[in-house]
């Protein structure tokens, strides 16, 4: 406990928990960094299937474009969600009261395996860019990223406090030295100067745009989609704006709109026309940094800046997912310690499970970015679909004016992001798809199964608040091994309890169980002895079997065994001393009516 | 429990522990393996060091007759012993009898150390006679090591039935076939025939018997003193003889100092004059076996039987440890669960000890027969003095007729062995017997320790038993979550002990608080409610101030906790419910006066 407190700091108080509300500009730096950072790995893992045919690079923009589109339609869907639903427009909440539990559980499976995703890709595309310009620390990027993952579960179990605006700078200095880059590579290219050092050939022989290139260009689509991941972040903080919340929210969706776009069709173009490739030693943007700014101070600002963002995005997670879990956990769908806060004010159990989880994947995955991807796209997919769909329903029942546009604008939505979602589960199933798309179902039956169990005990434990308390009869039995004062003490009590008890001893030794009969005898204490022959030199099992025939000859209520026990004062003093109390205890929770009471005896040596 | 009565089988009932009595053939046969096999390493310790400086390898054969000398003496005084103490001559009773506490528990103690190490060095050596034939196992020596312990481990867990004739056949059949290689050895040697291929050089250079060359000499006598190990076997087990016990005991000590003695000397006499130097990968035996044998089903014979005798030297620690420890813990200097027979009519606590102490020497020093030496002669010579001087004190006491040269012989023992006990300490102190110098004391404090923890626990419980039982009055507790079945029961049990119940409600939530409250209030149950604040989210914390507060409060004997408790009838649904019972029952085990029901109700579901 002493060790906890140290590490995670002591408990707060209840009255301690406090809440910031934010402007747009803070709103939109704090809470869009797992938006913007992905504009950090997208083109490259677009460009990483390209090159695989020479031919089908020059397609690039085109993808680029393509996917601009599809994520300007998810933002505008979720600038209506946003309005439809200020106090948080999360996938789960759309779904479950919109389409049903099945489909919120879907929806919550797949933003539970999201969250812990985005972890995972975001710390190994931070250290990425780490290892990118200090390329001696590449072999240590597997520890560097679980050491990050540590320090992010200690920060946050210790409760961050929540700083807007601490946390909105390192957005808005990545969104100025991406724009820098752009900028200046752009001003080069128009002047012709752009020359780009060490580029790498394409790795397989040109070929035409066959069945087997527009196979190519789909999986590029597909990998290049990760741009979207994070945007629903917005719709799902509402209530963090300032008022009026959803008009600040919205507005900062169009921001977020205009931003990513620029971003990632900037970075795109760039890294195309000087004709950069990806290397699996340095990230495209610390490439194209290096090929605009050459080594020096802005270069390095560049990489510490997708570094921060990328970390911060990853510690975005460490909100969401507990916040998720605890609504799963309030409605009984997952363990209901994950409801409650801790010590610290925040939900520990969650954090605790996330770090863990994304570690788990840093470590399979040898925190490299590209094999986390394929895994990535599909939850975010599924949850931005189910969420839209949940939201033509919602228009089609308000029923207000203009409800068959937005319902028409969310459903064009639903269509383009469930196609996306089809071909990104296609095409990077055998890349890593597959495991999603087993883990949640899996994740769907575990919710279902935890709540059938709840439903259960909550309705076996019911019972009608009229019934009156009734006297009850005891059968009380006391094993003792010998005559001591632990013994004295719960014989005493066993009397207090009931007339009927019944001290058991458990014969080792024929020549000790004599011993202990005449010095019971000449005792007599008036409580009826009973002698258990042991021969397998066990005691726990005799004294079962005579619990067995008490319950076969009582006619009360209930059995009641009281256990003398004496506490040592050392923790180590329990090795010198058979365990029979706690083997019994053991033994007896599982045996029903039957009551166990511990009667202990302090030593103060 | 299925899994442990799978591997070590059913418990067996006390009426089917059985004992055999033996013959003087097989009683030697059986008990003295310990004994016989040390001549497998005894000449090739004694040659490592020799081969030091190439002048001292000309003292080798008389060394050997000096460890001869000290042999027979040990055996002599022995002899007497068996005599003297036919119930069982073990250091440990002979000193206690005739020396006292601290005397017999340093025996103790040495004897622990001794058993260990005799597995430990037997298992490497029976290893290396394995690995001498067969080079391609020597890399694999400390797993197979590790495994035969394992084995040992198991089997004597079982019960292995003690049958003399199996066990003693190793024994002869080792006899047998180092009486062949060292008659046809001598043979050839008569007959000038013998030749040795592949002698090493002595590693250092000439030089000659100096003060280095002494000291060299009586390194090399404390290093072959390992010849000795085991001769206390046979007084240990004279009880295990037909009658008369003590004389068929005394002829086969005779007789196996004839058979050590012809053993030592033969092999040592015959790898001088052959030249046999001793080598990492191969025995002086196999060596010696090689250059008279050849290749072929003698050599063969020769090394299966030394591994297998040094396996059964190993394994009769099996019995002779886990008896001594019962000993110790009969008399309360270990732990009294050591002093119990198991399911299976074997010590199994002190069997599993030995078998983890035995692999963790083995571990650590690589299953290194040389590196395992030095530690070991040290605890057997210790042992062999204290006991030769109880028999001293015994002599005397008893004033038989005679009394005085049977002093004088052991007298004569004791002043032999304890010589070589300094000798072995001194010599071999810095290659490892510092550690058994340093361990022996540490578990004599132990035992002293131990020994002290149960005369104060003794001294607190007793009781005189005339007191007659009082009558008590409680006050009664109940934290409850809710109005359930398990607290109606909980509030039900707690009526029927006491007229003052309070019921304590902790407040997390004040919604639910006020609910809570309503429907008490609707019940009404005739009980006390208590409603505690939890600033910091935690129950336990505000339950334990409150107890506090209780028993500043009450006037009568003592308050009793009743703690409602639902048992879920999975395992894995303990992780869907709040541990609060279980983190109370664990606080309060340390609170005295406090007695903790537990009041079970089982899910059906």
């Amino acid at each position: 406990m002493r060790f906890k407190y140290w590490l995670i700091g002591n408990p707060l108080h209840t009255v301690q928990a406090q809440h910031e509300q934010v402007s747009v500009f803070i709103g939109l730096g704090a809470f869009a960094s797992d938006a913007v950072s992905s504009v950090a790995y997208a083109t490259e893992e677009m460009l990483l299937v390209l090159v695989l045919v020479s031919s089908a690079v020059n397609f690039g923009p085109e993808i680029a474009a393509l996917i601009t589109g599809v994520m300007l339609l998810v933002i505008g869907s979720y600038y209506q969600t946003v309005h439809a639903y200020p106090a948080g427009g999360g996938a789960y909440n759309v779904a479950r009261e919109n389409l049903g539990v099945y489909p919120s559980l879907v929806a919550g499976a797949a933003l539970v395996v999201d969250y812990v995703l985005t972890v995972a890709v975001s710390v190994a595309a931070g250290i990425a860019a780490i290892t990118s310009a200090i390329p001696d620390l590449y072999p240590h990027r597997v520890a560097l990223a679980l050491g990050v993952v540590t320090i992010l579960t200690l920060v946050n179990l210790r409760g961050l406090r929540e700083s807007g605006r601490l946390f909105a700078l390192p957005t808005y200095v990545f969104i100025a030295c991406v724009l820098w880059v752009v900028g200046a590579g752009m001003a080069r290219w128009l002047t012709g100067g752009a020359a780009v050092a060490g580029v790498a050939e394409p790795v397989a022989p040109v070929g035409t745009v066959s069945t087997l290139g527009v196979w190519l260009l789909v999986r590029a689509f597909a990998s290049g989609c990760v741009a979207l991941t994070g945007v629903e972040a917005i719709a799902n903080t509402v209530p963090a704006f300032k008022e009026p919340a959803a008009r600040r929210a919205g507005v900062a969706l169009i921001w977020l709109g205009v931003i990513l776009a620029s971003l990632f069709i900037g970075i795109t173009f760039l890294a195309f026309e000087l004709g950069i490739r990806p290397r699996p030693d340095e990230t495209v943007l610390s490439q194209l940094g290096t090929s605009v700014f050459g080594p020096g101070l802005p270069y390095a600002l560049l990489q510490i800046s997708t570094a921060l963002i990328l970390l911060l995005a990853a510690n975005t997670c460490y909100t969401g997912f507990p916040r998720m879990a605890s609504l799963l956990g309030r409605d009984k769908f997952l363990p209901k310690q994950l409801a409650h806060v801790g010590d610290r004010l925040v939900f520990s159990n969650g954090i605790v499970i996330l770090g863990a989880a994304a570690a788990l994947l840093l470590l399979i995955f040898q925190a490299d970015t590209h094999a986390l991807i394929p895994l990535y796209a599909v939850g975010v997919f599924l949850a931005f679909t189910i969420s839209q769909i949940g939201m033509v329903i919602h228009w089609r029942r308000a029923g207000s004016p203009g409800w068959r546009w937005r319902a028409a604008l969310n459903g064009i939505g639903a269509l383009a992001t469930g196609v996306v979602l089809i071909v990104v589960a296609s095409a990077k199933f055998v890349h890593g798809a597959w495991v999603v798309l087993v883990v949640i179902p899996l994740l769907v039956w575990l919710f279902v199964t935890i709540h059938r169990h709840y439903r259960d005990v909550d309705w076996q434990l019911k019972i009608s608040p009229d019934a009156p308390l009734g006297a009850l009869n005891h059968t009380v039995v006391v094993p003792i091994p010998g005559i001591t004062k632990p013994v004295f003490n719960a014989l005493q009590y066993a009397r207090s309890l009931s007339p009927r008890v019944r001290a058991v001893y458990v014969s080792l030794d024929d020549q000790e169980t004599k011993q202990f009969q005449a010095l019971w005898m000449q005792w007599n204490p008036g409580i009826e002895l009973v002698v258990l022959e042991a021969p397998y030199r066990a005691i726990v099992g005799p004294l079962l079997e005579y619990l067995t025939i008490v319950e076969g000859e009582r006619h009360d209520d209930l059995v009641t065994v009281v256990l003398p026990e004496f506490v040592p004062r050392r923790w180590w003093h329990h090795f010198l001393h058979n365990q029979t109390a706690l083997l019994l205890k053991g033994a007896l929770l599982f045996r029903k009516n039957i009551v166990v009471i511990d009667v202990p005896y302090h030593l103060h040596q």
